[in-house]
């Protein structure tokens, strides 16, 4: 599907569906409100599936897509640009975090070269779509055209259409791009109308100078683009990344099949405040799994009316937030298809 | 083994294991900190386990600990009493939450009736244990004698070293019983020195009047009986409950074995005071799963240093929070096992 038929296409969550879920979740066997947040996430899951109870996740993907950052020559980052080739290689060795979190939720995960800076050797769960090897400089110029924008976006439409059309029941987000955390901050700050130093984090721990310097490459680039945030693939081209611009396809995709998809850390939300942007009923389909360390991520979670599921103080993306939630969502739709109700059980009301 | 020998067999966290892990964390592809309380809570495994990596925590099995309350007399819940016996049966046909979390999660279920006021129909995953129908009104004489707090702490203790022996990695804290947030309450008002309005809470969901009155409960039952903290054993028999004594029992259990248990909510939380006055080292196998609606849940934790892995404004009991944060555990110690160094995946680091 093209962008255009994408956003066509998404509807908003099924109220009816909401209310069944309501009305079967005073019925089981636990004291009415006692599972929280659990239970609001099994009603928003009904809304989004249009029938209670929704399907289980499973089975689930975590999409990793993995770009590099013509800004990263500004030095907004300690870490060397080709960590993030040598971390997609770790990904298809199963290496890293995300793997171990994987194997561990029955997940699978699949990486996608949508703007990696080099040439990669791949494996099955690699995918090579790369649009172009990294982003412009986005102090210097655009990061991105709107054509390439576009196409990074539409690669993520499509790849949530082949994991549905595989039989996934549950999307998850996954990002890799050393740098990436400028772009995501700088979408952030224009999406939520934020200034560049409430939204601008460490990542991977930078130290107060670098912190400083970035947030002013940041606000530079905001400065020179002035970006529209009526217009969203304008705001993508010009201050974001190819994995910000697939993701928020990818949650556009699922925001069409009617799938959920748990949105990862600051990456993630940055992309999700895109998808927002472009079809705000998109919404629905979103899970918050985590709030990750970076501030940008609270603001943009915040400003898409969204309550992240766990808060360990994480901050490592790939991700690791979203697939370390997902058994938290299977267990609040299991509720609804596996628990007794007063009824059937013969347990007493108060 | 008796509580005596118990509490004489209970040792410090083992500081070597501690070390390798805190030095295995900082060679595994990721910014260092960036699983955040994950991987604290890896170290103090390892520690537990006096090894590193520590084991997976799998099998692993809830142990819920059921029981009534003489205190129910005094109005503190609208619920009837038979409904601890109703849920019992729920437990064991698989239909309750716990049930449904613990299929999600992989983990068994047993149900041990320690004191549940009507004789039970069991099942294979029913223990009888009964040590008394129901304790007594605490309000107008001791809940239990010491003899029989004795005996429900003794059969935690044996509950623990039991599934152990069957090879379980990981025992997280599981309850039933109707009222029992009022003698939790007690106990942890007790243990922390704090006020009864402080620590009592709305449990399954009691309106403001009865609150009032539950508090009042609560300050009456203190004023008689003046327990003494340095004297577990005592604060148990007058004003706590057979699935509080048990559960006590159960966490010295799993400390003596150096097997982490899962701490659910603030039944859980008012017998891991318990268990920590008896002997202060056995906080080195508690694991708090989650952060309880109930006040006294976060005053009982806070008094014991731990910090809970899920936040989710759940309020049920019967172990559904502690077998939720499962998979959070098993991802924290699968890190250790699964994850490639920056030698071993070719990963430059900054």
């Amino acid at each position: 599907m093209t962008l255009e038929t994408t956003l066509a296409a998404i509807r908003p969550a099924d109220e009816q569906a909401m209310n069944a879920a309501r009305e079967l979740q005073a019925r089981l066997t636990k004291p009415a409100g006692s599972l929280g947040a659990l239970e609001e996430l099994s009603v928003r899951l009904a809304g989004l599936a249009g029938v209670c109870p929704p399907p289980l996740p499973a089975p689930a993907t975590v999409a990793v897509f993995a770009g590099d950052h013509g800004v990263h020559a500004q030095g907004v980052t300690p870490w060397p640009q080709e960590v993030t080739a040598q971390m997609v290689a770790n990904f298809v060795a199963g290496g890293a975090v995300v793997n171990a979190f994987a194997r561990q939720a029955g997940a699978d995960v699949m990486v996608i070269d949508v703007g990696v800076g080099i040439p990669l050797h791949g494996g099955s769960n690699l995918l090579d779509v790369n649009v172009r090897r990294g982003t412009r400089d986005m102090t210097a110029e655009p990061a991105l055209t709107r054509e390439e924008a576009q196409a990074a976006v539409e690669i993520g439409i499509a790849v949530a259409a082949q994991l549905v059309d595989s039989g996934a029941k549950c999307l998850l987000t996954g990002d890799m791009g050393i740098a990436n955390t400028t772009p995501a901050a700088a979408l952030i700050a224009v999406f939520t109308g934020s200034e560049p130093a409430t939204v601008t984090g460490r990542g991977t721990g930078i130290d107060d100078a670098t912190l400083a310097h970035k947030t002013d490459v940041i606000g530079t680039a905001l400065a020179r683009h002035t970006p529209d945030l009526a217009d969203p693939l304008g705001v993508l081209a010009a201050v974001g990344g190819l994995e910000h611009a697939a993701l928020a396809g990818f949650i556009l995709g699922a925001a069409v099949h009617r799938v959920p998809v748990i949105v990862d850390g600051v990456i993630a939300a940055s992309a999700a405040l895109a998808a927002a942007a472009f079809a705000p009923d998109s919404v629905a389909a979103m899970v918050a799994g985590h709030r990750s360390a970076e501030p940008g991520a609270t603001v943009a979670l915040a400003h898409l009316g969204l309550e992240p599921l766990l808060d360990l103080g994480m901050r490592l993306g790939e991700g690791s937030g979203a697939v370390l939630a997902l058994p938290v969502v299977s267990a609040a739709v299991r509720v609804l298809h596996e628990v007794a109700t007063f009824d059937s059980a013969g347990v007493s009301e108060k």
